[in-house]
């Protein structure tokens, strides 16, 4: 069994073996929902494997920092698919369609008590650094998603603006993943600030790919439709650098299919895809991801340990940035 | 200036040189406005009071944890008042009402961490103590939020529920703030939990008061509508204390009380309050309050501390606790 596979198993079993309280169901039964539809874990993954990396050699100590951070990420989904208005989640149905708002609002505030819970779990030493750290990637995914709703009815929004969004919202959490595995590791605060900046840059890297996926993927393997961005008008990278580039009539072209609905213009999806190969959309979208991701290679590499103990973060950074489109 | 008024003073000056990230703005004004909107700081005070019981030299050291409290407690309000359905607080727009629904849910989370980033704050040495126990008192907070929005639906609510009810939503928070600031001064365990059910008691004596009050308070300096409770059905100690006493035509009659609407019932209050006089509720209600009254003051002789430091708490617990209803 490879480190990788090892650490998932660790995670597992210690969400299968966490008991919350029965009682209040109405409180305790959306935290076990939302934790049973399952995701890949990937960010308590990040902490046992920084851990790791920085030579920790009891990575039961870290499960604690990994939970929090699983939980920290389940409260963003239940209280952003309320704000989102969203009926599913992984293919169920979301905690406030299935129960009701308020038990929704509730359960991710007990989530978010849980997650900090976890971190009081911590060995003593550790507890004020991890805290501040975790504190601060709360703030930022907040901040994030408050940006990424204002930006729904802003016309202003740069391409740097788009960025600092998604390193808020999504981002800062693989970083701050990571920088909690280093602290409990004893890593330097230098080596704290390399290993949470190739998480934070993953990130991005990773939004982008979204960004393309969600136009370019595969229907049978992206999960979501695909066009969905499109259609519901979405302010990606692509859409956010096609407003800035096109020209004479085909910015009004833009115009039109963004204001109309879908009746007045089925082929919607096709004609903002014309609009992205003339202006190679796709490639740009490309370029900046792969600035991303080899911003975070760099960062890994100024770590100060033997490459050779980097190959599971490298792995799972490859898993990530998947190369084909 | 008593050390009371001094207290107070210092919690004021540092809430008003607390300043929060001027954007996003839809996130931080919310926090901002919450916060304006005062309130006696009673939580926060009873942190530095116990800080300075326990003999704790530097106070301006315990703010942090103060604040802390001070911001968990706005944090729920924002939070109960959009599953309450409140239009008010503190006689002005509840921000779910000024702003929207997702901007509340979004600036009460980013408010619970602010409180979280406060106790960071706090001595490195004590973090993890104030931690584990701040937590505590937020699940319970939670979990007595979630009793009491079950209780609205339940019909077999007991009098020991309803108290297990006030002492989690409201109480712990007393004890908790109390607490905090123990710590801080390097109180023993057996100390810490002394004053913390000292806070408790005092919360749960305070809650059966506000009870009474709200169908015998003088309209006056009251603050709420008297007699809103019974209006509104509410399931407080009175209310429950009437239920499981009535017996025949009363209990009918309450029941008719209860399911009526005003057009058919226009004396409603004044039908609840006869029966409570049948009843001796409001005599059964001030035992009750007396109970918890006489324990917390209990706790507070055993702490290990000579009696004339003890006078300041004493005097805001009986300033809480009026004695004339």
């Amino acid at each position: 069994m490879s480190s990788i596979e090892n650490f998932q198993q660790q995670i597992s079993t210690a969400l299968a073996n966490r008991n919350f309280p029965d009682s209040p169901a109405n409180l305790y039964d959306p935290i076990r929902y939302i934790l049973s539809l399952g995701g890949k874990r990937i960010r308590p993954l990040l902490t046992l494997l920084a851990a790791d990396l920085f030579g920790m050699k009891v990575l039961d100590t870290a499960i604690p920092a990994a939970l929090s951070i699983e939980y920290f990420h389940n409260f963003s989904l239940i209280h952003d698919d309320i704000m989102d208005n969203a009926p599913l989640r992984r293919g169920k149905a979301t905690v406030h369609e299935k129960w009701n708002p308020s038990v929704a609002i509730l359960s991710g505030d007990a989530l978010l008590v849980q997650a900090y819970m976890e971190l009081a779990k911590c060995p003593p030493a550790h507890v004020a650094a991890l805290l501040t750290v975790f504190n601060q990637v709360a703030k930022d995914v907040c901040d994030g998603q408050q940006l990424d709703m204002d930006y729904e009815t802003r016309t202003d929004v740069t391409l740097t603006d788009y960025i600092e969004m998604i390193r808020l919202k999504t981002s800062v959490l693989l970083g701050g993943a990571l920088q909690l595995g280093a602290i409990l590791a004893n890593a330097s605060l230098e080596q704290q600030q390399l290993i949470y900046e190739f998480g934070v840059d993953i990130g991005i890297a990773f939004q982008l790919q979204d960004d393309i996926l969600d136009v370019y993927g595969d229907p049978k393997t992206f999960g979501k439709q695909v066009g969905g961005d499109i259609i519901s008008n979405k302010k990606t990278y692509l859409f956010l650098s096609l407003q800035n580039l096109a020209v004479a009539e085909d910015a009004v072209l833009l115009q039109e299919l963004v204001k109309g609905d879908l009746s007045s213009h089925p082929q919607k999806v096709q004609q903002v895809m014309d609009l992205y190969g003339r202006y190679a959309i796709k490639e740009r979208a490309e370029v900046e991801k792969q600035h991303y991701t080899k911003a975070a290679f760099a960062s890994l590499e100024k770590i100060n340990i033997p490459k050779e103990q980097k190959q599971a973060l490298e792995a799972i950074a490859n898993q990530l940035l998947i190369r084909e489109i």
